[in-house]
């Protein structure tokens, strides 16, 4: 192979961080990470997660939200939230901002989308991905996405993979609105801790302020260690949003809502 | 140590793929790590999985069966699923088709030993492991399975473990029967979705034919997408086996059948 | 950067081995490792585990306590169980026996502390961090934790990290009390498994002799296999203390006790 971007420029070892909802007791994360280990002999292998909920690729989509520019450039996403293998959806390949994510068209890449400054698809051409690979019709997170990623890790350009494709699925985040001196926004993901993101930009929010919420009014503090265990607070959260959470309990069992939940908070000066 | 074979033969970095049923949240897990990293400095690390039930053997051989023969030459699989530590069962080492397998010897290796093209296998020499390593009595993951996979990560050689083993336990996949046009096999794996893998081998699959299981009738498929959500089909599954199924569903619970279920197919053109 | 501890005294490569309570289905973990991988291309990382219960600072000092000493001189162990972010908790960094732990100050180090042979701390200067991080009031873990792990990881002495730190919070083991023949100790650690771990050290355990546990008494064997499956039976484990057990079940369940439980055994010749 030619000199490749992801080895040559950047200087680090190839890593490949993997991500998907199929658990680790039947081998099939293991299976994936051997085809990598088989064409890529010195590659790190990161877990980012596999216990996701079974095709939660909504969910998936908001967990690589939180990662994927953390790492470095070069890096290998792979992500197979795949409730729709054995179909005719497409697989792609992405460069955004110089990392890489390989996963189904389905959305999964829809934060990644709205957050890059700069990205290019490529549809993977399944058929090319050479001699020795057969493709399974159940399980493309082997036969179709860890070989992928592995060429990525090994330096093969983007555009070797497939044809570009322009229009990846993008189900870009909803943005909040804004009337009458009001910010209607909404929860758009609750995590494992029962803290409900929602859609509103930090930028628009201040202390001591008010966020309604579920029928109930929640004050706008700086951090958890403001109020009392088991009290609601609303904050800006590592992700640079407007959140509603409990300080060391849940503020989506408390409030009994999930994401969609809408929120409302005063724009004015 | 004189040139071993592990890392001078395939010229990659040393790597060992755990998978226990310890559970991550007690540090077990990491203290066979530990041990790993203590003896060989640069080695990879990669999680099979922890979260098997406990002391399910059985399950744990078909995890095994999904990745051990995708990792390359060289590699060195640690399963500790061991619910006779304690007891004079035997502790082995394998090769099989150059990938390394370090288990208790109580039928976890049972699907290598049906699949590898060749193999041999030593019991390991616990006493001989060397100066400095206190055996405990409950916990040979740590002090004798994991000391055992660093010294083939090292490259040390197989006979150097110990005396050779010709008998290790090995439960062979149950046969299909076949008999007046019908192939008679049997569930022998129910994966985290729900779905059955049997032992019918895909070569003997024909599509449009009918599969029969707890009293239904099922139709083999290509793959998912030729059903609707929620529908039963069969297919060949990434294991090259007959797999009864359901489109994003669970087919274990949907027909209430566990492994040993019996299915049906007809073997006439 | 100049030469450094981590790396150049040891040799190795660098290691990070992560401990959590934030589940993995929501990328926080994966951020954590994104901002090692940045700032340390080479870094190994290794999961302990991440499915704490949240919050369950004890435990994950048990935890630790099973592994940090495995390791090799160099690693550094990162452990967030942090209920406290957001408060006015510490942040520090500490050398044990040639290992560095990277917490909060919360007495999740305790049983390190308990056992290194010397240690010195800091209190992390999370102002000093450097220039780009931008500090979350809520996920330390990424903007505090991580890349203090990562500096010392490359080798940064640690004493650059802030100012000595004599009074990490450490709340030592309890010690047995021993009166008239008899050793009273308690339950410290419950296990997956339901194994109970106690604070009485193996060297004042007799084989034969019986131990008093929640009205029961229960017979000191040397292993598992002493006794036939289901049985309580009591022995030294694999961290040296004394162990209440079943063999292939859970003492917790069938004894029906807890951390905190109190344990005698006769401390007669």
């Amino acid at each position: 192979m030619a000199a490749g971007r992801g080895r040559m420029t950047h200087g680090a070892p190839p890593r490949v961080v993997l991500l998907t909802d199929f658990g680790t007791a039947d081998g099939y994360v293991a299976a994936m990470k051997g085809v990598l280990a088989e064409m890529v002999p010195d590659v790190h292998l990161d877990d980012a997660g596999h216990d996701l909920p079974q095709g939660a690729v909504d969910r998936a989509a908001w967990s690589l939200d939180r990662y994927w520019r953390r790492y470095p450039k070069g890096v290998v996403h792979l992500v197979v939230v795949d409730p729709g293998v054995g179909t005719g959806r497409r697989a792609l390949a992405v460069e955004a901002d110089g990392r890489f994510v390989v996963a189904p068209d389905n959305g999964v890449v829809s934060r990644v989308l709205d957050r890059a400054e700069s990205w290019r698809a490529v549809r993977i051409d399944e058929e090319g991905l050479g001699a020795g690979v057969a493709r399974s019709a159940t399980f493309h997170g082997r036969d179709v996405f860890a070989p992928t990623a592995a060429l990525l890790a090994r330096g093969e350009p983007l555009d070797a993979l497939g044809p570009p494709l322009d229009d990846p699925i993008h189900e870009p985040e909803p943005e909040p609105v804004e009337s009458e001196g009001t910010i209607r926004g909404e929860v758009v993901n609750v995590d494992r801790f029962g803290n409900l993101t929602t859609n509103v930009p930090g930028r628009r929010v201040r202390e001591g302020r008010d966020v309604s919420i579920a029928g109930r009014s929640v004050r706008v503090r700086t951090t958890y260690g403001d109020v009392e265990e088991g009290v609601l607070l609303a904050l800006v959260n590592s992700s640079d949003r407007l959140e509603v959470a409990v300080r060391n309990g849940s503020a989506a069992r408390l409030l009994g809502v999930e994401e969609g939940a809408a929120v409302e908070l005063s724009s004015e000066a």
